[in-house]
C-alpha cells in the first residue's frame, strides 16, 4: 500500500508542527511520499515564508535592499532546524536565492523557494530522499502543466527510491526557470504524485479536521463530513468556500484514488474521505449545506410561453449576448425566470431588459434583488424518502420565505431560492432538522 | 345589473332542460341577454344536434339524402316544442334549411343553424328578442373574428332590447355566408356579448357546478372550486383538462367581467367564480391540482456547466430546432434537464441526442421516460407558509418518488415530476393533505 501526504503551511509552520508531522509519517510505514508546503501562519497575524518571499521579489524589482526579509525568512527555517536539532544548514541554499533575486529571477522562482526548502528540511529530518520538483514536475512553453511529461518522468523517478519528500506548488518549464502552479497548488503536486506512484490513498494534511457539513460563521460547530463523493464535492463546492485547490482533484479522480483531508493538529480525527463512489451509508441524509448570497431573479410572464417554441433558447441568447452566465431557470405555466449574480447583472440590467421585451414580447418583465441560494447536496437524499418535505418544513418553521425550488435529474441535490434576509435562517433550519436533532 | 348568461348543449337538449333554463332566467331580473348553444346530448349515447347537421352536410356533399337527418334533426326541436306547448312552427326555417345545404351552402352554415333555432327556441319560450348572431357577430375575409365591427355593431343593436336571445357560435362573413368560431365557440359568443353589454356577470351554465379541484377519476368526487383568478385558470388548464373554451377568455378579461361556471342542473349550487383577482381568502390553501402524463426527461450533465456561458442556450437550440417545445428545465450544480412531451420526442430522439453531444459537448445525457408532471396551483400557497413542506411530506408518506420539482417566480404554483406509476397516488395524496383533511 502507497500513501501520498501532502502537508498544507500550517502543518509546516513550526518545529512542534514539524514534529506532529513526522509523528504522523512514522505512524504509517505506507505514508512513503511526501509533499511539503511553505511555512505557513504559526499564529495569527504571523506572516507566510511565501508572502514574504514575493516581498523579496518586489523589493527587488524596485532596486531595494530585500537582505533584511531574506534573513527574516532564514531566521524562521533556522527555527525549525534548531527546534528539531538537525544537523543542517542552508546557508549556501540562501546565497543562491539571494544571487538569483538579485539577477532578476522570475516571480516564480522566488515563490517557489519557501517549499524547496521546507522540502529540503522535511526530508533531512525524515530521512526521506529529496526529490526537486523541478526535476520532475514540467510545464508546457505556453505556461500550462504538461501532464504526460510529468507522468511519465515523475513514475520514473520516484520508483527509484522507496522514500521521498517532493517540494509541492512548482516545478520547471521548458526554458529551465522555475514554473509554479496558481497559489495553493501544493494540493495539486500532491495529486500528481498520488497518481505517478499509483497511490492508494492521497492524504490532504490541513489544519482544519476536514470539510464541514455547512459554514461554520452560520452554524456554531458543525459537524465534519466523514465520506463524500466528488460529485457531492462539486456541487458543495458552489458556496466557493474551498479547502481543496479545485485543479487537484482531476488527475487522481480519474485514477480512482482517494482523498483523504486530514488535521495535523488533531491525528486522531478521521477527517473527510473523498471517493468516486461509496457504498458507505452517509450518517446523515444530506451530505452538505452550501450557499452564496448575491443573485437576483428576473422574472419573465408571457401568455402560452410553453407554447412557443424559442421561447426559452431567446430569453438565455440574450443573457449570452451579454456575457451573463445564469444559475438557474425555474419554470412556472407562463412564467421563466433567470438567476444571475446580481453584481454581473446590475451594470447591464437596462439593456438585458430592453433586449428581452424586444426579442420575446412578454407581458411583463419583473426583477427580484438580494436573494440567495441555498444548495442542499446528499446521495443519501436519493434513498431517503420525505427529504424534499423535512426542508421545506423546516424552512416553513423556521418562517423562511421560500423564493424558488428547483431539484433536477441528479436527485444529489435540492437548490432553494431564498431573500437574502432569510439565508442565514434558512441554513440554520435545514441543518438542524438533518443533523443537530438525528445526532 | 346587467348579466349574461350562456347555456350549453346538455342545458338544452329537451323541454325538461329548457323549463329548468326558463327558471334560472326568471329567478333573476338581471339575465337579460342569453346565449343558447344547439341541443346536446339528452342522455348517454345520444347525437348532438350539431353532429347531426354535420353529417346533413356530408351526406349533401357527395350527393346523398339527408332528408331523413334533417327530419330527425326537426322532430328533436319539435319534441322540446310539444313539450312546453309552445305556439311555434319551424317548417319554414327547416324549408330554407334543407334548401341552402341544397344549394352548397358551407359547412359552417350547415353546423350554425343548431344554435340558430334553438336561439328561436328560446326567444319564444322566454318571450325575449330574437337577435341573429349573423347580424351582429362579424368575421374578417381571412376567416379571423372581427372584434371591432363586432363590438360597435353588437353594443348597439342590444342597446335597443332589454332582453334578447342571441345564439352562440357563429356570425357573418363579410360576403354574408355564415362562419363559425371553433367547436365550442358558443362560449365566446357570450363572452362577446357580456363585453358588448357591459355585462356585470358572465354566467356560464353547464352540466358541471364549476371547476373541480382536481380530476374526478383520480379523486372521488372532488370538491369545486369556489373563486379562482385568470391566472390560477390557466395554470390548471395545464392538465388539458377545460370546461371553458380557453378563447372566451380574453374579450372579457380585459373588461374585467367575472365568469361564472355554473349548473343547469344544480341551480342551487354556487359554482365557480372566475375573476381577475379577489380578497377572498380561498377556502383551501391551494386552487387545484392538475397533472400530464407522458413526458420524458433529458439529463445532461458537464463538469462546470455554469461557468460555460451559452450553455443553456445551446441546449435549448437544439430542441428548437427540432421542432420541440419544452415544459421545464430544472438545473442542478452540473446538471440541466428538460422536460419535453414523450410522443413528441420518441420520433426525434436520437437526432436530437447526436445534435447536443456535438454542440455542448457534455459529459453524459440519460433519458427517463414515462414522467408525469403535475401542477399544484394556488394564490393561496403565497399566503400559507410551509405549503412545500406539506406538499413533499404527503408525498414522502404516499411512498411517491419525486423526480423533479419546479417552483418559480410565481409563487402561485409548485410543478412537481413524478414516475408514472406514482401519478394518480400523488394527486391523491396531495388533495388529500389540503382538502379532505381540512374539510
Amino acid at each position: 500500500m502507497i500513501k501520498v501526504a501532502k502537508f498544507g503551511g500550517s502543518s509546516l509552520a513550526s518545529a512542534t508542527q514539524f514534529k506532529k508531522v513526522s509523528n504522523i509519517i512514522f505512524e504509517d510505514d505506507d505514508r512513503r511520499y511526501v509533499v511539503p508546503s511553505a511555512p505557513g501562519k504559526r499564529y495569527d497575524g504571523d506572516t507566510k515564508v511565501t508572502d514574504m518571499l514575493y516581498m523579496c521579489y518586489n523589493v527587488a524589482g524596485k532596486g531595494g535592499d530585500f537582505d533584511l526579509i531574506l534573513r527574516e525568512i532564514q531566521e524562521r527555517y533556522q527555527e525549525i532546524i534548531d527546534g528539531l536539532s538537525l544537523n543542517l544548514s542552508l546557508d549556501q541554499e540562501f546565497s543562491e536565492i539571494h544571487r538569483q533575486i538579485d539577477n532578476h529571477a522570475g516571480i516564480d522562482y522566488a515563490a517557489s523557494r519557501g517549499e524547496y526548502l521546507n522540502g529540503i528540511l522535511l526530508a533531512n529530518y525524515l530521512n526521506y530522499e529529496f526529490v526537486d520538483a523541478a526535476e520532475v514536475i514540467f510545464f508546457r512553453e505556453d505556461g500550462s502543466f504538461d501532464d504526460e511529461k510529468t507522468n511519465n518522468n515523475l513514475g520514473k523517478r520516484l520508483n527509484k527510491t522507496k522514500r521521498a519528500v517532493i517540494p509541492g506548488f512548482y516545478g520547471m518549464a521548458p526554458d529551465g526557470s522555475i514554473k509554479t502552479f496558481s497559489r495553493g497548488g501544493s494540493d495539486i503536486t500532491g495529486s500528481i504524485v498520488a497518481r505517478a506512484v499509483h497511490a492508494d490513498l492521497y492524504e490532504n494534511w490541513t489544519d482544519v479536521s476536514g470539510f464541514l457539513v455547512t459554514d461554520p460563521h452560520i452554524v456554531e460547530n458543525p459537524e465534519v463530513i466523514s465520506t463524500i463523493t466528488y460529485k457531492e464535492l462539486r456541487e458543495l463546492s458552489y458556496s466557493g468556500a474551498t479547502v481543496l485547490h479545485g485543479d487537484c482533484i482531476l488527475p487522481i479522480r480519474r485514477e480512482g484514488i482517494p482523498i483523504n483531508v486530514r488535521n495535523t493538529n488533531r491525528p486522531d480525527d478521521e477527517g473527510t474521505l473523498i471517493v468516486e463512489s461509496t457504498c458507505t451509508k452517509p450518517k446523515y441524509t444530506i451530505t452538505g449545506i452550501a450557499g452564496m448570497r448575491g443573485f437576483v431573479s428576473i422574472n419573465i410572464e408571457k401568455d402560452m410561453m410553453n407554447t412557443e417554441i424559442g421561447f426559452g433558447r431567446k430569453v438565455l441568447q440574450v443573457f449570452e449576448e451579454y456575457g451573463l452566465s445564469f444559475e438557474h431557470t425555474p419554470s412556472g405555466i407562463d412564467t421563466f425566470s433567470i438567476y444571475v449574480h446580481q453584481k454581473e447583472f446590475e451594470a447591464k440590467e437596462q439593456q438585458v431588459i430592453t433586449k428581452l421585451n424586444k426579442l420575446v414580447r412578454p407581458d411583463s418583465i419583473d426583477l427580484e434583488s438580494d436573494l440567495a441560494l441555498i444548495a442542499v447536496v446528499g446521495r443519501g437524499m436519493r434513498r431517503a424518502r420525505g427529504t424534499a418535505g423535512r426542508i421545506f418544513s423546516a424552512l416553513a418553521h423556521a418562517h423562511v420565505n421560500v423564493k424558488m425550488i428547483d431539484q433536477g435529474s441528479s436527485e444529489l441535490n435540492i437548490i432553494i431560492g431564498v431573500e437574502d434576509k432569510d439565508y442565514e435562517a434558512a441554513i440554520k433550519a435545514i441543518y438542524d432538522i438533518f443533523v443537530t436533532t438525528q445526532a
